[in-house]
């Protein structure tokens, strides 16, 4: 089973890197963005099965790992 | 309008960061992942409204700066 996971900061919380990427883009010329926030994207497989036991053991590891719920979001997409 | 952009590793490429968050779960218990890949997500607003050229435009930003298209792919969605 194929799981996809998208990290990305909260609202409201600064994005160092989003903004370095905003900066660079615009002194190679482009112009127009009005916002940048970069998260990371993992793709995982899976020897599970079953959606719902798949669901919920991603959910334990984005809790306890895979994402800083302090400051972010995760998003699990199961295929 | 809102662009939302994956930069992944091609297949074949080694993935350091991948195989070590695969390691960490392994060691919180968690098995039954046959293979871990981490990539990028960047979330992005442009002022610009045409689909076509905003797709033009962030195909550049990607093969100018955002993707290193010598190891990794990236999807460009726009909504």
């Amino acid at each position: 089973m194929r799981v996809k996971i998208h990290v990305t900061l909260k609202t409201g919380v600064l994005d160092p890197q989003g903004k370095a990427v905003q900066h660079a883009l615009g002194a190679l010329g482009f112009t127009g963005i009005t916002d940048i926030r970069q998260g990371k994207f993992i793709e995982m497989e899976l020897s599970e099965t079953n959606d719902v036991v798949a669901h919920k053991t991603v959910t334990n590891m984005c809790e306890k790992l895979l994402a800083n719920t302090v400051i972010e979001n995760y998003e699990i997409e199961i295929s």
